[in-house]
């Protein structure tokens, strides 16, 4: 059994810092960083690629929505072809900095409402699979698992990797239950070690409404942004590998 | 002789247009593509690099301040380290443009108040030159004839052209005149016909005092937002022609 | 019979110009000023406002969504809350220099997205609506002819003006067709002023399918972004008054 | 003897969060509230507002450049003329909240680097003052200690304020050293509280080569993004108060 383990890392702006992206390095095999639009900033992506590069974590873009205030979590009309061109712009922004140190740009997911979108909408994954593909044709796509994104991935020719939520509760469908809802963040250890481990070990999530729903995870993503997530990374990192599992960025040999 | 002639390109932003680019694509040789931080936006990254494409127009980088409001004209306090940053992040955007359609990133011109700064301050000179080599070793860099940027561009190894301004008024020091100043901007077509006949064939240029003032140019800038733009770049193109000038940009093989 | 002829004004950004303000000035009896979300600056609205009072036309705020690059068009995933902080901001920004300059703010008048939604959505017409009545109680809320927002100003006890569209396509519902459909703006000046006098005259308008529609104006929106706007208004307006209609702001006394 | 202790509030902005509003506001007296331009958005602006009120602290302005990424402490190139329009527009930005909830707007406080400039450039200075002056003529304008901005206030007819900061370093102008240099910012609560104590009891201040510099202060900054800084400021006013001072806002009557 093998897992990668991802988290969305770099979205300081300015003088507001968030996350504590260095404690996380330690215990994540992906790193999404953002791009600059929804989060992040020039500066502070040159010192997330060299801090992901020292730590030995696998980089990732993670383009969202041209929309600071909003964190890039509120939806925003946007055409497919507009899509396209915000994520290019945002990968190629990431990737010179990934080139000038050396490393390579191993996967890009999209953010928030844009990765909700992608989940859902043919039209916004094709644009974004696209994006991925003209931009970087080698690098992976990551997605929510049974996602319109996968499938746009898979049928323009990119690697995909399914990804499963440590902390954040399904509906029965197999989409993201709404931030807007009370219970939509699981908050208590045990129940994110209890998610993670049925996605690794069992290959399904306790839906909303208590009923399983099957996946097939590539990589679970962290929330680096939520309280305690470096501290429970590192513990259920360690879990998985005392259980034999291989922790590893999913674009890493065995 | 021989001569580029360039022009700030892809300006518009949004709803907001601004410029005549395709006219001016008729007549220049070497286009400076806004970045999206003073001007231009993903979109219009996008059709203006398929345009100068499908023109033949050499493609340039133009980052600026970011600072869309003040259009990058306005001098901003930044480190040189954020410079680098700032500088880096702008070409990456860029470039990613022209990798997926197949055209070379030819230079990197940085705009307004920026180019200004480099003109002058070494340690900004040298930022931007330093993030010119790492992100496109290359390229040319472009910077006001005897400036502290050209100097930078030759210190670290960097190809470099001169540039020299068909509608703007030198100080003594060979430096732009401000434009908060009435007589910044030459605004007849004879006057700025005249210069840079004096520029192509004499090597000079009249500074505000009337002194005489030597310079070497490689290029000529055109303001794409400057009232007939495309119809005096036309004019005084077809005049360097017809005087036997080769018009062609800097990059191009004779 | 009596009409007031109104339209976007102030939406320029900086170095970036859009509209013919100053001849529409002359032309129209309220002016919806821009209020630097969507489109506009401080600098555009203090000089948007002195011109107004100088050509004698009353003054609206037009507060957007804070989105400059897609001019407050596409619509953006906000509560009712943040939308009512939204409105009550730009409302502020606006009205102290209107109170500078000595000048009422007459209306209030939601932008392209949020007025759109605010026709459909009760939820955010009664956030828009509310804000107006905390910030300017004595104020006018624009909406449209039928819509939610007209409903949620009377109820709160505003007053309202219902408006209709000199050149925007009508659904049978009453709404405005999208700008995204080819037929979505009325090109030709037999259009608009045909349009124009149904609404005036005969309290109808003809919507996409060629039908008949019901509608009571108390104030008709001339665009000031299209072409020919100053010159098709000062047509229709003349028209208008040589057949008796009073050409009049919605808040000035007979 | 009596003196006022304020702070910067309301700096967060979208999912961004800094400082320590809630605590501070227990022990200043006057609050300076960002107005989104250098930081702060119309939801952080309002939910400031009512805790203001309800902790019983004087409202001010904090007007700053508009540059998020600098978070207002970078220089910016501006005229006076759009200096003055960017103040008044944040002025009114905030003071429709204060309407809204009832609350007097007592004062007006440049932030960061335009509070520094004020301090020099005496035509900053004046933009400034008028600004304020034609916004809210009954406010308190607070400025640095024998700075050109006090002097702008007194000439135009503002009620002023003048300001001394508990924890920066003094030049021997009376300047604040640049927080650039490593001393700049006074860490140690002991060398805080001592700096405090001098201001207020001994009308002075030891500058950064060790001179006395004499200012009289009738209020005291301290920073709500520092460290500890709730926990500073509760402890000194208790110093202060237990030495008899009376700690209370400029503009309320004793």
């Amino acid at each position: 059994m093998r897992i990668d383990l991802n988290a969305d890392i770099g979205e300081s702006f300015g003088a507001y810092t968030i996350g504590e992206d260095q404690a996380l390095f330690r215990h994540i095999t992906s790193a999404n960083i953002a791009c600059g639009f929804h989060a992040g900033d020039f500066n502070v992506i040159r010192e997330t690629v060299k801090s992901a590069k020292d730590f030995g974590v696998a980089i990732g873009a993670h383009p969202g929505y041209p929309d600071l205030q909003g964190f890039g979590r509120r939806e925003l009309q946007m055409t497919a072809r507009e899509i396209y061109n915000c994520v290019v712009y945002q990968i190629g922004a990431l990737k010179i900095f990934c080139d000038i140190h050396g490393v390579p740009l191993q996967h890009v997911k999209p953010h928030g409402a844009l990765y909700n979108a992608a989940a859902e909408k043919s039209e916004i994954a094709e644009a974004i699979a696209e994006a991925v593909y003209d931009s970087i044709p080698e690098a992976y796509l990551f997605g929510l698992c049974n996602s319109e994104l996968i499938r746009a991935g898979q049928k323009i020719g990119l690697k995909t990797a399914s990804e499963a939520f440590a902390d954040r509760r399904y509906t029965e469908e197999g989409r993201l239950c709404s931030r807007l809802l009370p219970d939509a963040v699981l908050k208590s250890f045990d129940d994110i070690l209890g998610q993670v481990k049925e996605i690794v070990f069992n290959g399904r999530v306790k839906t909303q409404s208590g009923q399983w729903l099957t996946l097939q995870a590539d990589t679970i993503c962290f929330h680096g942004d939520g309280k305690n997530a470096a501290l429970y990374s590192a513990e259920i990192r360690k879990v998985l590998e005392d259980a034999g599992v291989l922790v590893r960025s999913v674009g890493k040999p065995i």
